[in-house]
C-alpha cells in the first residue's frame, strides 16, 4: 500500500534525524533556553526580515493555537474563524476549554473575506447590547486553508486593513505554512506574512520535522510573558533544544522550503492527472493536499493500492477524498499513482 | 410613553412586595436554607407532580444556564443549541467562559428538531476521529423560544426520544416558562415538562418576581452536589429566602399562571390587531412576546407613543420589532395601542 | 431565640423596602442602565471624592470578587490573599474555577503585611524560573478582615507602596465596608480607600440592603469593558435599578454609615461585656463581628437563648464563636445579652 | 564543566535514537493509533500485571498532570497535594487554569501522610458549609517526591485506605518513577503501584527518552473518553508512534529500570561521599536526586567544575543544592566528583 493519507505519517527528514544523532551526547539547558533554539529563532527572524519578532517553539498545532489565543484575549473576547477552521472543527473544543468563544463565519473554498470580518466587527461596534455579546478581538485563518487553498496577498492585505480598523489581532495557523509559501500559486513571502499578521507559525510536524511548531509573535502585546503561557498550557518541552535543533536544520539553509516545494510539485502532478481525466476538484488547492471528488467505484478501485483520506460524502455516489504529499513521498510513488489514474 | 419593550421593566407583582414587607422583620438562615425556600420547592414539586425533583433558586437566567451546564458536562462535552439560543447569542460567551463549546443548529421559527439533534449526535457516534471533536451531551432549548414560539408535546417527545437514544441531557431554558405553559396554544403541562426533560427552570424575573429563577433538576446525576455548583458560580444569594418567598407567593395559589395567562391574552390581542391590519409576523408566537414586521414610517409613528424593541432589520424599509406584555401591562395600555394600530 | 449569628439574617432596612414600594409601578431600562444606578453611582463617587471612578452594582460578594479578578488578570497571573481570605476559604474555588491561582500568605489577626507581599513579589521578580510559576498581579484584602480587624491607614499605605513598586493591583473586599469605615477605630475615610486602592466595594447585603455590592473601580485598566465581565460572569441583574435604588437610599443621605456605626457601637458593647468578665478575644475586632473564646459550658448556656456562630475549636474545652450585629439588631437584644453575660 | 544539574540535559538513550532511525522510513497512523503504541502499552500492562489498565502516551509531565486532573474532577472538586508538589509550585498554575483548586498540605521530607489527607477529607465531610468550600476528590503525590524521597508500601497502603474511605482518587506523578521503583530503598513493585493507585505515570523525559510520559489509568471512571481529554488539552502528538516506540524500547526488555537503577547507584555514591565528609542532607533521598547542604565557599569551589542546581537558601551561609544523575551520567564523571568531594 502506498500512503497519500496525510503529511505526518513518517518520521522526520533524514537531516533532522542526523542532527539529533550528532548532538545526542551533548548537554543543554532545558525549556527552550539553549543555543539551538536561539539559532533557530535567529534563522527564522532572518527569513521573515523581522528582528523584533519573538519566536517560540511548541510541540504541536493545537497547543500553538490555544496558547496564542489564551495569551491574546481577555475573557469576554472571541476569535473569528472560518466554519472549517481547525480550532472550530478538530481540536475538541480546546479554545472553548480555555474560555473563549469562536465566532464562526461561513467559508468559500476554505477562506473567509475581509468583508465578512468587517461585518462581524461592525455588528459588535454598533451593537446597543455590547455587554451581552462577545467582543471579537482576533481573526484566525489558516495558510494554506484546511482545503489547501491560499489567500492572495491582496486578500490578506484587505483582512489586515479590517483588523487595523477594528483593532483585531490577525493570527495565522501555519501548520502547513511551508506548503503555502512554497506553492507556485502563492504571491506571499515570509516577510509579507510577518508584515501583515500579529502572530503565525511555521509548522514543523507536517513539513518534515518529527514534531514542532515555530510560533512567531509580531505584536508586542502578544510577546509579553508568552513563555508563562507556554508553560501553563503544557506546551513547554523539557528538552526544548530538540525543537530548536529541528527548526535550525530546516531554516538554516532553506531545507524547509526545499521539502515543501518538492512536495507541492508532486501534489500538483497528482492534481493534473485527475483533472486531465475529468475528475472534479473539491477545492481549488495549489498546495500539498489535493481534494478530489470520486465516484464510489473509482474510490474503491484506488483504495486497493493507495491509502488516502475520506473528506466528505458529496452525494449518494460521490465522495471527496484527500491525497497528500510530504517530504517522504517519492517520485516513484507519485508516478505509479498517476499511471493508475490515467488507466481509470 | 407606554412601555411594551420587555417583560422586566417594572418591579414585582404587588403580592410579592407585600410578602417582602410582611417578613422583613423576621430572621432566617442564609443561602437558601430557610422555610420559604423549602415551601416554595414543595409547591413547585407539587405543580410538576414530581416529588423526587430537586428545586434550587438562583438569581438570574444566565447564571441558571451556565451553572446547570457546568454541573452536567465533562470538559470535552458540548451543548447543542439553536442559532438563536440565548446562551449562543446573548450571554457574552458565559458557557464558553466556563469551558464548553456550543454546537449550533439552524433554527426555524426559533425551534430545532429531533431530526437535527439526531443527525448531530449520530455524526459524533459514527465519527472516526471522535477524540478530535467535542462530544454532544446536552440539548438546550427554550420554552417558549427566543421568538415566542412553542414546542408541541409531540416535538418535545421526539426530542426526548433522541436524547434517550444518544444519552443526552435535555435542558429547557424557562426564563419565560409561565408565558409558554400559560399560552392557549400550549399542549404541555408542567408535569409533561418534568417528565420529558432532565432540567428546566421556571423564570421569575420576567414573570412577575423582582428577580429569580427556580431551577428544577430531574436527572439524579444533575442533582448531586448542585449547591456547590451554585456557590462556585456566584449564583447563591446570601438572603436566599428572598427567592423562596417570591416563588412561594407565585406558586402557592397559582399566581404565576394567573399573571402569565393574563399577559399572554393581552399579547394575543395586540397580535390580532396587527394581523387584522395586514401586518406580517416575524415569528409565529402565541406567548407574551409578539414580533411584528413594520415599515419604517409605521415604526416611527408608533415609536412616538410606545416603547418597543428592535429585533432585526428585514430589508431596507422593513424592520421586525417586539411588543412585550407582562404582569404590569394594563388593559388600558393594550386598548390604547390597539386603537392606534387600527388607525394606521 | 435572639439572633446574633450573622449580619444578613433579616430583610432590608425599612427605608429600602419603602423605596422599592414607592417605585414599583415605575418602568425602567434594564441591566443597570437606569436613573437610579446613575444617581447611586454619583452619590458614591461623591462619597469617595473621585469623579473618575467607575461604579457598578453586582448582586453578591462572590460574584464581585471573581468578576473583578477575572477582569484584571491574564491567565498566568495570580492573586495574593490571606490564608483566611474569603476567596480562599469560602467561595468554593470560584477564583480557580475561572482560572486563577491564589497565592496564600499566613495572616495575623486576619491581616497580611506589606512586607509579606513584597517578599512574595520579590520572589517572583528574582526567580530564574519565572515562567514555571504564576505571576502575582493583584493583592486581595478585606476591610474589615474576616475576623473583624482593620488595616490602619499606615498599613494600607505601605501595602500601596509595595503594589506600586511591583505593579500589583490592590483590591479590597468590602462586604462589610460600612462596619470598617464606621468603626471608631478606623483612621481611614472612604476617600483614603479610593486613593489607595485600584478596586474595592461597598457591601450592601451585610450592611442593610436586601442584596447588592457596589463595586468601585479606580484603575482605568480595570474599568475597560467591565460590563462585559459582569454579564459573562452571570452578575448582571436584569432589573438593575433594584440595586441602584438600594444604594441610592443608602448613600444619598448617609444612611449606610448611620446603620453600620450604630451596629458597631452595639457590637463593641457586647465585646466590652465579655472582656469585663474576663473572656479572651479570638481576634481584635472593633467592628460588628465579635469573636469570643468560650468554654463549652458557657457556650451551651448562651446557646439556650442566643443564636451565634461557631468559628473554631481552640482546644478540647474552648471554642471561638462569633456574635454579629446589624441594622436589625435592637438595643434591647444587646442589653439582654449583656445582662446574661454579666450573670455568667 | 560536568553537568549534574538535572536528568533531562541530554538527548535520549542510544537505543531510543537507534529505534527512531530504524523506523524513520516506515509510515504509521497518527495520534497514537499505531502498532508501537499498542506494543508499548502491552509491555507496560505486563510490567504492572494489570491487563485492564488503559495506557496513554503524552508528551510531558505538566500535560499529564493537568489532563488527568481535568478528566477526573467536576468543577467544584479539588486535588490535595503537598506544599512542594510539582503542580503547586512549578506548573504556572496549570491546574487552576483548567479550573481546579489545589488543597495544600504541609510536607515533611517531601511527603504527606494518610492522617493529613484524612483530616482534610473529614473536614469537608463534617463541614456544615460544604457548598462554600471545594470538595477534595483526588490526592496527588509524587513517587519519588520532589526532594527524592520515597513513600513506603505501608505509607501508600494507608493513603489508599483513606482514599477508599473518602472516595478520593489517588494519582501519582511519576516523572521520575524509574528512579523511585529502581531505588534499593523502595519496597514497591510496579504491580503494587497499579494495585494501590487510580492513575500514575512512568516518566520518560527524565528517564532516558527524548520526551514522553506513559499515563496508566486504573480506575474505570478515569479511562472513559480519556483520548478526548488528551486532545483537548493539546497533549496528543500527531506522530504518536514516536512515543510508543520510545516506551516500547524502554519497557520491552527492562531497559527503563536498567537505566534508572544505574543512575540511582551513581547518585548514592555521591550521597555517600558527601555524608562521609560530614555534609548534611537537605532531604533523605535514595533516588537519583541528591540534595546537599553546602556552605557558600564549598558551593563556589564545586561550581568551578560542576553544574548543579540551587534548591534553597537555608541561612546566610548555607545553601541546599541538587546533584542529579541520569542515563547520560558516566562513572568517570561521578568518580571525578567524588574525588573532589573527598578533597574538600
Amino acid at each position: 500500500m502506498i500512503r497519500f493519507n496525510n503529511d505526518y505519517n513518517h518520521g522526520a527528514h533524514p537531516a533532522i534525524l542526523e542532527a539529533l544523532r550528532k548532538t545526542n551526547s551533548e548537554s543543554y539547558g532545558g525549556y527552550g533556553l539553549d543555543p539551538w533554539c536561539k539559532k533557530a529563532a535567529e534563522a527564522i527572524k532572518k527569513e521573515i526580515g523581522c528582528p523584533d519578532a519573538a519566536v517560540h517553539f511548541l510541540v504541536g498545532g493545537t497547543q500553538a493555537n490555544y496558547t496564542v489565543i489564551s495569551a491574546a484575549l481577555r475573557p469576554f473576547q472571541s476569535v473569528i474563524a472560518a466554519d472549517c477552521g481547525h480550532i472550530q472543527v478538530h481540536e475538541t473544543g480546546a479554545v472553548e476549554h480555555i474560555g473563549h468563544k469562536i465566532e464562526v463565519l461561513p467559508s468559500a473554498n476554505g477562506k473567509i473575506t475581509a468583508a465578512q470580518i468587517a461585518e462581524k466587527a461592525e455588528l459588535y461596534r454598533t451593537s446597543c447590547v455590547q455587554e451581552h455579546i462577545t467582543q471579537p478581538k482576533m481573526v484566525y485563518i489558516s495558510y494554506p486553508t484546511e482545503v489547501g487553498s491560499l489567500y492572495s496577498k491582496k486578500e490578506l492585505e484587505e483582512i489586515r486593513r479590517v483588523c487595523d480598523q477594528y483593532k483585531l489581532y490577525l493570527f495565522v495557523d501555519g501548520a502547513r505554512m511551508g506548503y503555502g509559501l512554497g506553492s507556485p500559486e502563492s504571491d506571499l513571502s515570509a516577510a509579507d506574512l510577518a508584515r501583515l499578521t500579529d502572530a503565525f507559525y511555521f509548522g514543523g510536524t507536517k513539513c518534515g520535522a518529527l514534531f514542532g511548531e515555530a510560533v512567531v509573535l509580531l505584536h508586542p502585546a502578544l510577546q509579553e510573558d508568552f513563555r508563562s503561557c507556554i508553560k501553563q498550557n503544557g506546551a513547554m518541552l523539557a528538552k526544548g533544544w530538540l525543537l530548536g535543533l529541528q527548526f535550525h536544520t530546516l531554516f538554516e539553509n532553506g531545507l524547509y522550503f526545499d521539502i515543501t516545494k518538492r512536495a507541492v510539485a508532486l501534489a500538483l502532478k497528482i492534481r493534473d492527472a485527475f483533472v486531465c481525466k475529468g475528475f472534479k476538484l473539491y477545492s481549488n488547492s495549489h498546495t500539498n493536499q489535493q481534494f478530489i471528488i470520486l465516484d464510489r467505484a473509482t474510490m474503491e478501485k484506488l483504495a486497493e493500492k493507495y491509502i488516502f483520506e475520506f473528506q466528505e460524502q458529496i452525494d449518494e455516489n460521490r465522495i471527496a477524498v484527500r491525497f497528500c504529499t510530504s517530504w517522504s513521498t517519492t517520485e516513484e510513488e507519485v508516478n505509479t499513482l498517476i499511471k493508475d489514474i490515467e488507466k481509470l
